[in-house]
């Protein structure tokens, strides 16, 4: 007699109905080949009594396998495994040892992405990010209500599901003319395609502008996961030097004598990651050469909206260019990180080979958040909230300016920016910013090893929470001997 | 003189301030040429004068300019084009005739994603959809109030942008438990990619998986969106038919005895379009195969849960397989197709490398979302609304049965499913598809021109909505001549 009550094992916590359980244990076996095609079951009776369960249950659980044909019931005569099972040798013991499917690596080959490391969940002590909105500011409760009331409308749900891969008509003809009005765009809903932020843009125009054989230019030091996007594709990426006035343009010209340049990707209000600002000369130098040498531009202009000191620069979009422009903007600075809408502008032959692409990357996206957005928007209550973040951040800037100087005067230099979420901090020789990333009550998002640097995204902190994080900064810096104390000590040796 | 007035035209029912506008205009002209490095501007009374406005409204465009530094003012004495600027020959007057950049095409060259329309945005009339949810049934509300009381607790915010390219841990972790509860499947956490849908995850397992050189099977007919994203990967795809016991494996088995196959892709539970169930035969087949050439298989599973007459087959992911199986499904068939949340199991090493790839597409997901998701299940109110969903798909399904054949027998042929949320309609010899999808009172989502048939996604309408659509396709095809009418006629002439 096969051994059904070594095969079927009850779990009697689980949640999983208990003929289910052992169904599921019987069909194992089948697939396993330790069940072979035509073998009898025992009577329903008999395993009941011998796994201690109600006799109902074992017939439940061979009905359903009966139904799934894996087993054939002659009634009153038989019960077995079905003829139509191919034979099948069973696996050995020592394999049958091995971990089930998923708690084993796939050992198939497939491509790796380069040094991406997704971030973990928990944060432990203190957050320093790169540069994010406070989302306490954020009209996001007010969002969701409309959000909820759309749900509510029943004759709307329908059109929920559909267009939402280019982004529902609604919302597109509020942002063109949002954009126009807030940036001096020309545009027109068939220019803009709505994204699940700045980064899908990115992708989005990585991977139809470039090929193995591409160049696309980025600036050093420059924003990584750009960078890993245009890699992902096979594209030789040359970097060339950002300086006080932004991406050197004449590197890109020489660049562009020496090869066939596809893309250039800038950004040019707030460089990321050092907040310099793409000087007027620039600009116009490198609209010339694109049309020059026929390069696109990927203009990610993901901060417009943060400027303290001065009206913004216009974006490179809003100028007389050929339409080699590929401007993204993203509504997560603006409101919230967790809110994944985000826009690009670019010609409509292009925006519709965009849109392609990104139905088969997601189909496409949250047509109610669209809409709730989109009214959002309408109603001014974008810009209202933009009007008062930006005072509240620019607060908090000169607070964190004090902050810095008085108490971390010593250990770091910066320049301060004129707008944005972010402060470009530099370490003074002799503090690596490695001490900072090993401390384990603090996360920095937005580090640079190569130079010895990081971003003080301060926006989504408020005051106490900007002398919290400087705080602990403080008590790690002090603790860190400074090059001439290490030489005096070592002198004492 | 320049003519200023020329160059500054001014729109009085733009939401723009009119000193944005002065300098907007102004800048152009700087860009394109017209005005030079150097050029003086008129003094702020005499602009003022010409253009009609108040002096002010000049003097705040002349400041924002002069910080943007493309003038320079000389207080007193005068304002003039800033040095700084590259001297640039003017358009000639036919080019400045053309369309400025966004109403061009890009001239660039570009990849083409092949014949996959967006889908417009309004639905005149019935929409026929392939098989969605019904979202008035989902406890969608539930899932924005809980969403609204996460936003609304301050000291959760900070975590809900970290974490979310995987899938937060608490989602991740109750899902699994899930998985393993409803469909045997034998995984942690580490196993689960949340994606932003079924769709992202074929994406991303197929970008991962396939090159140029690789051979990819899927089934004929078969899901035409799964068929584009491996078609865009630049790898072979060959097409094995579908029959009624699903897709074929011999013909799987053939391939496999010529080519390397990489992957396979199937749908057992539903077959797309058709609905038919993979047979248990070939499913131990198709996985003895994968063990055997070495492939992966994506299994696509979207509407495990909507099953009628039987408890459902389970997923080739819970048998005792070699990982090899890369398994996803999707809350938007669940609950609402607006809700933009699926999920991918897998090998954790591959999962790995699927999150570093979704990072650089889009970042991750909407954290609030994945937290109330994850209450949602913990709840139990996700098992709650599929109980009483299918029960009412069902009764559905059956009411639309009773009136095809009372209406539309003569006209069409189907085999009732067992379970899912749509009837593959054959139309008989005679009555071409074409008809239905050239009716402008019609839209129909899941049409299969090939196969002169179409789904009828039954689940999201209730039965008024149900006996509308059946009428229209009845007034439709009683118009059509059927071909033994058609020789009659013929006969007259």
């Amino acid at each position: 007699m096969f051994p059904f009550e070594n095969v079927i094992v009850l779990d009697k916590t689980s949640r999983q109905p208990v003929y289910r359980q052992i169904a599921h244990c019987l069909i194992q076996a089948i697939r396993s080949g330790t069940l072979k095609a035509g073998a009898h079951l025992p009577g329903s009776r008999e395993l009941a009594q011998s796994l201690g369960v109600h006799r109902k249950t074992v017939l439940a659980a061979y009905e359903e396998l009966d139904r799934q044909d894996w087993i054939t019931i002659i009634p009153r005569k038989y019960t077995a495994v079905s003829d139509r099972i191919p034979l099948l040798k069973p696996r050995p013991w020592n394999q049958a040892a091995r971990p089930p499917g998923y708690a084993r690596d796939l050992a198939l080959p497939f491509s790796t992405i380069a040094g991406n490391p997704a971030v973990a969940d928990s944060v432990p002590g203190i957050l320093i990010d790169d540069g994010h909105p406070d989302v306490r500011l954020s009209p996001i409760d007010h969002l969701l209500k409309t959000y909820r009331a759309l749900t509510a409308r029943k004759h709307r749900v329908k059109n929920a599901a559909t267009g939402t891969a280019q982004g529902i008509q609604p919302l597109r003809d509020i942002l063109a003319a949002y954009l126009s009005e807030t940036r001096g765009l020309s545009l027109t809903a068939d220019n803009l395609l709505i994204t699940h932020g700045a980064q899908m843009s990115i992708y989005l125009a990585a991977n139809l502008l470039l090929h193995p054989s591409s160049v696309m230019i980025t600036g050093r030091p420059g924003y990584p996961a750009a960078r890993q996007t245009f890699e992902a594709t096979g594209a030789k990426v040359i970097e060339v030097p950002v300086d006080d006035n932004g991406i050197d343009t004449d590197a890109i010209e020489a660049v562009c004598k020496k090869k066939k340049v596809t893309a250039v990707y800038v950004i040019p209000h707030h460089h990321y990651p050092t907040t310099v600002t793409l000087s007027v000369e620039r600009r116009m130098k490198l609209l010339e050469l694109s049309g020059k040498y026929s390069f696109a531009i990927i203009e990610d202009d993901y901060d417009y909206d943060y400027h303290y000191t001065a009206a913004p620069y216009l974006p490179l979009a809003s100028a007389a260019h050929d339409g080699q422009v590929i401007y993204t903007g993203s509504f997560s600075k603006m409101l919230d990180p967790s809110l994944r809408i985000g826009f690009m502008v670019a010609p409509a032959n292009f925006i519709r080979q965009c849109t392609a692409l990104r139905q088969l990357i997601d189909v496409g996206g949250d047509g109610y958040m669209q809409y709730a957005l989109s009214i959002l928007i309408r109603e001014g209550e974008l810009k209202r909230h933009l009007k008062k973040a930006k005072k509240c951040y620019h607060q908090r800037l000169n607070f964190l300016d004090t902050l810095l100087k008085a108490r971390l005067g010593a250990y770091l230099d910066y320049t301060l920016p004129g707008g944005g979420m972010a402060i470009w901090i530099k370490l003074k020789p002799g503090y690596p910013v490695d001490r900072l990333l090993e401390c384990p009550q603090l996360r920095l998002l937005g580090a640079d090893r190569g130079q010895q640097a990081f971003r003080f995204g301060f926006a989504a902190m408020n005051e106490q929470e900007l002398e919290q994080a400087v705080d602990l900064l403080h008590s790690i810096l002090r603790t860190i001997k400074a090059p001439h104390k290490k030489g005096a000590a070592r002198d004492r040796h």
